[in-house]
């Protein structure tokens, strides 16, 4: 372990503490990965996120084949890793990651097959998205093991290019980015959204029928039909 | 006060502060408790559980009898004590905790005598359960002391083999498991699960009939009727 | 400044820290003081409470008269003075807190004249009341100046001895105990309560009436009529 | 760069590390300036408010004009910067901050052209406001891009003199004081008045028609017509 792998270790530990100070990694859920060239650090499956040491991380090539394995007895690697690394290939990710969020789960569960939102200015944080137009990220139906989601992932983001997250009902979202940071960038966006549309909907009011602008009726806006 | 006593007097110690952080232990409320062989430790009764010392912490054996008092001005041991005795000596647990989360005390005045989930994904965190199937967590009608819910509790943990938690109206949880890193997990996920059916249920849906798979419909899930 | 009252200096300190991580203190609001013999310290007004150093922390006696100014550039003593005065002589306070906690906002916005709260376990942590009992907290009217209060808390404090916290309407609470760590504990206590009560409110339960165990009808309880 | 510069720098940097602890930074999101003479210190834009380094930092004149550069590939300075002088020249602030608190986005989208409340302690830590007056915050309609909101906050700043702050529709608010103590006081105050306003509304309750008296019906208040 050279002082550059050992850096990337490091960085996935601590990237792991802030999802758990989050809540979006309680009870060993949710993880945190990147790729370093053809090189993907994994946290392992089933241990609490928050206190990860860097020697029980795990890498693998962009095909999952293990390079090196994690320390510790009885450690598995995530199996969230099949779904990683097709952000990885498909998308040329640099670092994926998967929340446990309450706000995305009630999310998940709430609308239907597709999550819409426009009018939020936290939508311009998620690349390519703008605010005028409908956001759309993918909900899948979830799967009794975690590794039968690949292929429904795998053809949601083929099929949403310009989302940058997958929803699993009563779940969660795997979301990814450029790099460790855009990743962290878009999923506490995509959080955001998720718990604002969720607000909305309880204050009766669609998160996919906002504007920006205030309409011409001079009172609220987005009212549900 | 041996090198392995003191560290796990420091682990109770941490863990009371973990709770406390998490919002399960305000007002002296809540604790954790965790066996060595047939040695348990036991915070004290009123004590700020976030400011605990590892010589404030009591040392009985599986029946209860005291092998160390904790040390300080008319400290008692915990008034939970009999109720983690049933789950040390039931389900041979390795770890008790008692939650005081307002999310366990809504769940628990909000669902009647039982509380009911399904396809919520943090349900495959607690052990034996299925996301797909309902999981029961019993709810004990509270008593005006807490030491008089020892039958009610060992009475429900006999008839819910599998559940790791017992709810207590108004109160909060009994949530244990092997070691205090599968007991805390449990109850981070338990309490994860008691949050979303709150909300859920607020927002018009009835946890126990969610769905893992969006159903015909193509709209929301388990309305309630 | 000895030791004995640098302490104490540091310890209101501490406590109006743990005050604004709470929420209860965020803009200036809120504060600590406590009682040492005949000396109540007390934090200035309007100063930022997480970032209080103790030379900034005045002393007056029972009857309110100064023994020893804050140190710094236009320093006033905290208005509520004379409110804690009344808790420190009516009730023989050990230390006396205010909290704008959203949680004593809200509810005393929605309940009337009269916060009443049964059947929830936390109320055991408040000296004197039983959870099978109603527990009542008086809500004052606000005033435009925090000193006028002082005569409709004196008077609430005399008429609801039972009671350790008084509410005021829009505001937020005052609470008091034997010692900081009783009134800490109360304010917790107390906190809870309030947060449940709305949430139970939101729900369409009345908190006033819970029960313990389950009625006859073996559903929700506390339906609002 | 002198020591008296390498503070004000470092004060930003603390404040959006802050900013970001309470929520109201999260995805690279809102941003903290303050002004020192005539050098307004102003955070880079799209770079992760809660790990700025003081060199990071740029700083410009009152009319925009560049005078120290942030040091780092590619940083821009925040496409605030032209809404941020505005309430500097309008209103001789001496910091201004810029949130991204869902509170303030979801109060935006629920209250119409105008945000308004009464009866709430807390409005008196806003300069100026009295609890017994209603007080108002302009709702501006969102743009495109933030530069273009400039226009319509120079006058909703005129036409609101009473106002320490400026929603905009979907997006957060702008927040200004004296220095920056005032501006960090102001934005909390504000955004529990957010906080407050949409769990009022929630409960039924106007929080525009609040009164710090509960009136002869003896019941709630400020009930919706």
């Amino acid at each position: 372990m050279d002082a550059h792998d050992a850096a990337l270790r490091e960085r996935v530990c601590e990237l792991c503490r802030h999802l758990y100070a989050l809540g979006w990694a309680s009870g060993t859920g949710g993880g945190f990965s990147l790729r370093d060239g053809d090189r993907i650090y994994v946290a392992p499956s089933g241990v609490q996120k928050e206190r990860l040491r860097p020697e029980q991380i795990f890498v693998v090539d962009l095909e999952g084949r293990l390079l090196s394995a994690g320390q510790g007895v009885g450690l598995r690697i995530s199996a969230c890793t099949p779904l990683f690394l097709h952000a990885y290939r498909q998308r040329g990710a640099g670092a994926v990651l998967h929340s446990h969020s309450l706000n995305a789960c009630l999310a998940s569960v709430v609308f239907g097959r597709t999550f819409r939102v426009r009018g939020l200015e936290m939508m311009k944080g998620i690349e390519g998205a703008q605010a005028d137009q409908v956001h759309e990220v993918p909900i899948l139906d979830n799967t009794p093991h975690e590794h039968e989601l690949a292929d429904a992932l795998a053809e949601a983001i083929a099929t949403h290019p310009q989302s940058h997250a997958v929803l699993v009902r009563g779940h969660g979202a795997y979301i990814w980015g450029r790099d460790w940071v855009h990743a962290k960038t878009q999923a506490e966006c995509y959080d955001y959204l998720f718990a604002a549309a969720v607000r909305l909907h309880e204050l009766g009011l669609d998160p996919a029928r906002l504007d920006r602008r205030l309409g011409h009726s001079g009172g609220e806006q987005g009212r549900q039909p």
